[in-house]
C-alpha cells in the first residue's frame, strides 16, 4: 500500500487524517517503533515513545494530530490523527494475513446431526461435531475437532477456533470468537450435602447465553445455569483460564483478564474491568463501571458505579491505598512505639 | 405429573411429606421461586425467601415442615419435608430432560485399540480414541473426542464428556463424571536441576487413580505421580480448572473449587471443604473436614479436624478474623500512638 | 536388572559409583523408600529420610557417597554416588515403561494438509490435523487429535500429547514436550477502548517461538505476540494452567509452577523460578535467577539477579519477610500501646 492509499482508509474512520512528508512510499505491514525497519508503518500513541522518532528507521509512523513532526519529515512520514492508537489498529486489520481456521464449506470429516441447520457460506472443520438441532448462522466458522452438543444456536459471522466445547442448549450471538480449549455451559459445582458427609448432584438444567460482539480467550470455562441462563453481555471480553460459574451473569462491555475466577450467582455490570486472577464470592452484584484490581477477593456486593476496587477483602481505591500505606509505615510506627515506651520508663523513673 | 405423584415421589426419599393445598395441579417443571410461573414447582430452603410466598406464581412450593403456610394455601400448594433444599434437587433430576452426550453403541468413526475390554450399554461418541488394553464398565459413556490412552480402567456407569484426555494407566471409579477438557494423568512437574542451571526431567512412572461418584469440572488438570498413585478419592467433587499436582491423595467426599491449586505430595483429609483459588505448598497434610477460604495460601499441615483456616500464610479462623480485625483497626492504633506521642512531650515539657 | 548393571550403567553418569553389599540381586523396577519391597531399588538424597534404611524392604537403595551403611548391608545393596537423586532419575528413565502417544507412521485418520514437510521417523495419532505449509521434524510425535493450524514449524524429537492447539505460524524447537489441552498462540488480550464504552479488536499478528527443550503443562495457555513474537526461552519449564500472555519473553531454564500468571509484555531473565499462582502485572521486567514465591504479585521491575521475591505487592524476600514479622506482632504492638496508655493516664494523674 501507498502512503497516499493508507491516508485514504485511515479516512473513512477519522474526520481529518494530516500527512506530513512523502506519499509514494510503498509499506509493507507494520511493526513496534523500535523495531521497525524501511517499508514499514508504527505509531506513536504516548509521549514516553515520541523520543523513538529520532532514531525509527519505519517509513511511516502514525502520531496523535497534536504532535509536532516537523524535525523528522526528511526521513519518515507522518499521518496525524485524533487516535493515533485506534488508527494503528485499523491499519493492524488492513494488513492482518487471512488466518485459515476452517475451509469453506462442511469438511468431508464433519459429523452433522440430524434436523441441523447451516447457514450460507459456513465453515465447519475436520472432525467438527455438531449435535441435533443445532442451528448455525451464515458465515459461521466452526475449527476443526469443535464439538457442539445437541441443541446449540449460534449465530452469523461467529468464530470457534478448534478444540471448542459446547454443551446442549448453549446460545452464541453473532460475531463472537471462542479460542480453543474453551468450555461452555459445563454442569455448575452444585451438590446438595448429604448427613452423612456425601454429596447428591443437583442437575444444572439451565444454558449459557453469550450475547454478540463477545470475545472468549483459550481454556476459559463458563458453567450452564442451574435453572434459567448464565449470561455473558454483548461485548464482554473474557481472556484465557477464566471460571465463570454457574447463574452468573456479566455485563455489556465488561472486560476480564485472565485466571479470574467468578463465583455462582454473581451479577457484574456494564463496562466493569476485572484485574486477573482476582475472585469473588458467590451471590454478590457489581455496579456498572467498576474496576477491580488483579489478584483481589471481592467478598461482598458494591453498588457504586465507576469505583475501583482493590485488596483482600477488596475495599475501595482509595480506602485501600491508604489502608496499604500504613502497613509500608508499621515499621516506623514499631519504632515511634518503643522510643515511647523508652521514654515512659525514664518519666516514670524521673 | 400432578401434585399427588410429585408428593409419592418424595416419598420415596423422606419418612414425612405433609401436603397444604390442591392435589389436582399439573406441575410442568422447575423454576426459581422469584420467576416460577403457573404450573411449575418451586422451593424455599432458606427463611429469608419467605417473603416470595406471598407474591409467588407458582403452583407447588416445597417448604420445611415447619413453615407456616396458611395464609397461601388458596393460591398455591406446599409439601412439606425435613430438607426442602435435597427434596428440590430430587425434583430437578426428576424434570430434567435427558442430555444425549453420545448415542449408545461405538460410533462409527471411533478407534478402539487392541484388546480393548467393553461392558454391555456403552456409549462411544464420534472420533473417541480408545488406547489398547483399556477397560470400559457397563453403561459408561465416553463423549464425543475423548480420549483414553493405552491400559486406562474404567468403571461401571461413568461419564466422560466429549475432549477429556486420559494418559495411560489412569484408573477411574464407577459413577464417576468427567467434564470437558479436563486432562488426567499429565506428566507431574518434576525435574532435577543441574550444576549448569538447566533441568533433567524425572520421568513421572505413577498413575492416577480417581474413586467411584467423583465428579471433575471442566479443563481441571490432575496429575500421575512419580511413582505410584495421585489418588482421588471416592466422593470428591472438584471444580473447574484445579489443579492437582503429582503425588497428591484428596480425601473422601473433599470438595475444591475452581482454581484452587494442590501442590506436589499433598495430603488433604475426608470431608474438607477447599476454596476457589486456595492454594497450597508442597509435602503438607490437611485433617479430615478443614475448611479452607477462598484464595487462601496452606503454607504447613494442619493435623487438627474440622477446623476452618483463612488467610496467606493460613491460620485457623479466629485467629485470622482476630488478625484481620487488627489489621481493619491500625488507623485507630496509629492515632492512639500520634496522640500519647503529644501527651508525652506536654508530659516531658512540664 | 542386576545390581550389577545399574552401577554400570550409573557409571556412564557419574564418575564414582561405589558399590556397598551384594550384586547378584535382580532389581525389577524403582519405589519410595517408605513403600520398596524386595527386589526394588529406591534412594535417600535427604539425610531425614535415613532412618529408613533400617526397615526398608528395598534390595538396593542409592545413597550420597557420605552415608555410612556398614549396618545395613546385610539385608540391602548400596550404590554410593555424589548426587544420588540425579541418579535416581536416570534409574527411573531406565525403568519407564514405554508410553505409546501415537503409533510409528502417520494415522489413517489423519489430515494433513499442502504444502507439508514430514521428517523421518515422525509419529501422528487418529485424527491429528496438520495444517497447510506446516514443517514436521524428524522423529517428532503428534498425539491423537492434536490440531496444528497452517505454517507451524516443529523440530525434531518433540512430542506433542493429544488434544494440543497450535495456532498459525506457531514456531516450537526440538526436544519439545506439551501437554494436553494446551493452547499455543491464541489470540493475545488487545482491544482498543471506544469513547462509548465498547472496544474493537487488535488484531494479534505475531506468533509464539517455543526453544529447545521446553515443557509445556497441560492446559495452559501462551498467547501469540501483537507484533513479533512472544518466546518461551530453551529449556523453560511451564506447568499446568499457566497463562503467559501475549507480547512476553520467558527466559532460558526458568521454571513457571500451576496456575502463575504472566501479564502481557513481561520479560522475565533466564533461570527464574515462579511459585505456583504467581501473578504479575503487565510491561515489567525480572532479572536472571530471581525466585518468586507462590501466590505473589508482582507489581514492577526486578533488575538485581538472583533475588528473591514474596507478598503483594512483592518485595525482597529480607524486607518481606521482616514486614511479616510485624504483622504477626500486631497483636503485642496494640497490647504495649495500650499499656502506655495506661501509663500515660497514670502519669498525668499523678
Amino acid at each position: 500500500m501507498t502512503i497516499q492509499e493508507i491516508k485514504d482508509y485511515l479516512g473513512r474512520f477519522f474526520d481529518s487524517v494530516e500527512l506530513a512528508g512523502n506519499t509514494d512510499v510503498l509499506i509493507s505491514g507494520p511493526a513496534k517503533i523500535e523495531s521497525a525497519q524501511k517499508g514499514q508503518v508504527s505509531f506513536i500513541a504516548n509521549d514516553k515513545y515520541v523520543r523513538h522518532l529520532a532514531t525509527t528507521a519505519a517509513s511511516l509512523v502514525i502520531v496523535h494530530k497534536s504532535v509536532c513532526v516537523d524535525d523528522f519529515i526528511q526521513n519518515t512520514s507522518f499521518l496525524k490523527v485524533a487516535d493515533p492508537y485506534t488508527a494503528f489498529v485499523f491499519l493492524l486489520q488492513k494488513f492482518a494475513t487471512p488466518r485459515i481456521i476452517a475451509q469453506k464449506g462442511i469438511a468431508p470429516s464433519a459429523v452433522i446431526g440430524n434436523d441441523v441447520s447451516i447457514g450460507d457460506g459456513v465453515s465447519i472443520g475436520e472432525f467438527a461435531v455438531i449435535g441435533d438441532r443445532c442451528r448455525i448462522g451464515s458465515n459461521t466458522v466452526i475449527g476443526a475437532h469443535t464439538v457442539l452438543l445437541h441443541d446449540v444456536a449460534v449465530g452469523d459471522d461467529t468464530v470457534f477456533f478448534p478444540n471448542v466445547t459446547c454443551y446442549d442448549g448453549t446460545v452464541v450471538g453473532k460475531r463472537v470468537v471462542i479460542h480453543s480449549g474453551s468450555v461452555i455451559g459445563a454442569d455448575g459445582f452444585g451438590f446438595a450435602p448429604q448427613k452423612n458427609g456425601s454429596y447428591i448432584k443437583i442437575p444444572q438444567m439451565g444454558i449459557v447465553e453469550i450475547g454478540d460482539d463477545v470475545e472468549i480467550g483459550a481454556n476459559a470455562t463458563i458453567d450452564r445455569a442451574t435453572m434459567g441462563s448464565t449470561v455473558i453481555g454483548r461485548g464482554a471480553k473474557i481472556d484465557n483460564l477464566v471460571q465463570i460459574a454457574h447463574n452468573c451473569s456479566i455485563g455489556e462491555d465488561t472486560v476480564i483478564a485472565a485466571q479470574a475466577g467468578i463465583s455462582g450467582s454473581v451479577n457484574i455490570g456494564n463496562q466493569c474491568m476485572i484485574g486477573g486472577q482476582a475472585g469473588f464470592a458467590g451471590h454478590l452484584e457489581l455496579a456498572d463501571r467498576i474496576q477491580v484490581a488483579a489478584q483481589s477477593g471481592i467478598s461482598k456486593s458494591f453498588l457504586q458505579p465507576g469505583i475501583a476496587l482493590r485488596g483482600y477483602p477488596a475495599q475501595p481505591m482509595r480506602d485501600q491505598l491508604k489502608h496499604e500505606a500504613m502497613l509500608r509505615n508499621l515499621g516506623a510506627m514499631r519504632e515511634k512505639l518503643n522510643q515511647l515506651e523508652i521514654e515512659m520508663k525514664e518519666l516514670k523513673k524521673a
